[in-house]
């Protein structure tokens, strides 16, 4: 996979501006961490695990620019980071890592401590590659030969430091040898699937095929999906699952016709700390999204939009979690992925 | 309701260009008959009811222009009208019911038989009105003080010779004083939704918000919605529907979360014909209405698409057919409609 959403350059952050795809594949470089937030709050950075990843370069990136580093100015600019999105814990995870390792570990030598938010932030970017890969082979051993898989959103090499998540099962299933076949939602508003999704697979030479959100029903009807796979932004502690705006409707429609339904999301996408899907807070988009979405006005002058970027499946509908640490069903989460208190 | 979708003047038809609602009010008015089947073609004419009304419009114009009136002229015109769209039996079912009455009543005086197709269009036209009103009267009846109510697609006065369908219902619960909020579906990938049904709404002063296609789940799960009314494109005998694609998405969340789910439709969408919805022929439109839909593209070029503009739901998700001739449950369709034997 040669595509990589977000690169270390020297002292830079090298990212692709996704919001210009498919039409234009351009690369913005950039050492100046405030325009990283912007990237991050315009969607030209996205991805739960990729805004987590290009956070925690931020942070070493502005504090390259201050002649001494203080916990204080780390802390702000984190902070910063942090108001950037609301809904994916990948990102708050990235940056409390970050800081974790920062607050043990800084010394006031300005070299050294620099050395300590890069090296963080690129062991997040490596790890996030690794558990791709792990979340891919495990993945993969839940795809037959044959399969036709529904996916929702962009959750591939766009959206993670790897080869992703949902995706992720997707390319290893293919490397693997297996013939499979894709159709992807083109996720309204923002097009994810069309714009990202189509584009990704596409270059992998994967067969995909784009339909409007509301088709994947009717193909369900008519025998053509046997699985779904989709990616997360946060998961609580019973399955609950925010993710993209359309996947709750996934979600159901499998349910109705018995086609099993997966979750792929690396482990730091769990937030054991709630109980349920009730205490996540979901984003809400700007009504030009919906109205003025294609460059063109679609919706009379001050209509009233609804415009969640999120929502959350119960954990009852997810057959089980794709994680880096294997299969995971929805009432063994914790079981699974809570630290020991041994 | 002032706005009305087609108006006969004179011997032409003036319609209005539903392609370019939202932003401009246009009406073109033509004397040919071509211009009108293009326009169905291109659905700056659409909704079931309304093509019908315009393709019997459509035969007596053309017939206006040629100066010996033939039976295998007429015949021929209907044909024309017939190939237009494949999905909407009202269409099929108009125009047989003008060339039945033309067949039983040409004489080849050419004023005599124009006068037949005239009257037997402005005939279907003011009946579809009636039948509208009759719709709304009996589905009011399912409407409560207080409802919120999603719709789909366009099914108003854009769509019909009167004031609509499953929005006939709204406008008559609304007229009636009762306090009523409808969330709209956008509807791709042609966003009647959010052109037509949103502007048709706001017209009348009914509290309307417009949502992706996706956000109509979670609305159902937060308890917003308390009703579902939609239209209908062609109803089988066991009560599978034909409608505007995503109508069998939202009939199954709406099932999943025990909410009623409403067919509005005159007596004409009902082809007693079929046994089931297995025999619907579901037209499909072209890739570039997903993929360059309103003025950018928005996919990578060459991608497959599939873009069903239909899909059927069963006649097991639906509450039940709000008539003109009255509240038809899914079982009970023949009894009702089926011409008596006696």
């Amino acid at each position: 996979m040669t595509i990589k959403a977000v690169v270390r350059v020297g002292n830079s952050l090298r990212f692709i501006d996704q919001t210009q795809l498919p039409i234009l594949f351009v690369q913005k470089t950039t050492d100046n961490y405030c325009e990283i937030i912007t990237a991050i709050k315009r969607l030209e950075i996205r991805g739960a695990p990729l805004i987590g990843i290009a956070a925690a370069y931020g942070i070493a990136i502005a504090s390259e620019k201050v002649g001494e580093i203080t916990p204080e100015f780390v802390h702000r600019v984190a902070e910063e980071f942090c108001q950037s999105r609301p809904t994916a814990v990948n990102l708050f995870w990235a940056i409390d890592r970050v800081m974790k390792r920062f607050d043990s570990m800084c010394s006031g030598d300005l070299p050294h401590d620099l050395t300590i938010l890069w090296s963080e932030a690129e062991s997040i970017h490596r790890e996030d590659a690794e558990m791709c890969s792990a979340i891919g082979k495990h993945g993969s051993s839940l795809v037959s030969d044959g399969d036709t898989i529904l996916t929702h959103c962009n959750t591939g090499v766009l959206a993670t430091g790897g080869i992703g998540t949902a995706l992720g099962v997707i390319y290893t299933a293919h490397d693997e040898g297996k013939k499979i076949r894709v159709y992807a939602d083109e996720t309204r508003p923002l097009l994810q699937g069309a714009r990202l999704t189509a584009w990704e697979l596409q270059h992998h030479g994967i067969d995909v095929t784009l339909i409007c959100d509301s088709v994947a029903a009717m193909l369900m009807k008519q025998g053509k999906i046997n699985k779904v796979f989709v990616g997360a932004d946060r998961i609580a502690r019973n399955g609950d699952t925010a993710n993209k705006i359309g996947t709750y409707s996934v979600a159901l429609i499998a349910k109705a016709h018995g086609i099993p339904f997966y979750v792929a999301a690396p482990d730091s996408t769990f937030d054991l700390s709630l109980a349920t899907g009730e205490g996540i807070v979901i984003e809400e988009r700007s009504p030009l999204e919906v109205t003025r979405g294609f460059g063109s006005q679609t919706a009379p002058e001050g209509v009233a939009v609804y415009a969640p970027a999120f929502d959350v499946t119960p954990g009852s509908l997810v057959t089980a979690f794709v994680t880096n640490r294997g299969i995971i069903p929805p009432d063994r989460i914790v079981a699974e992925l809570a630290p020991s208190t041994n």
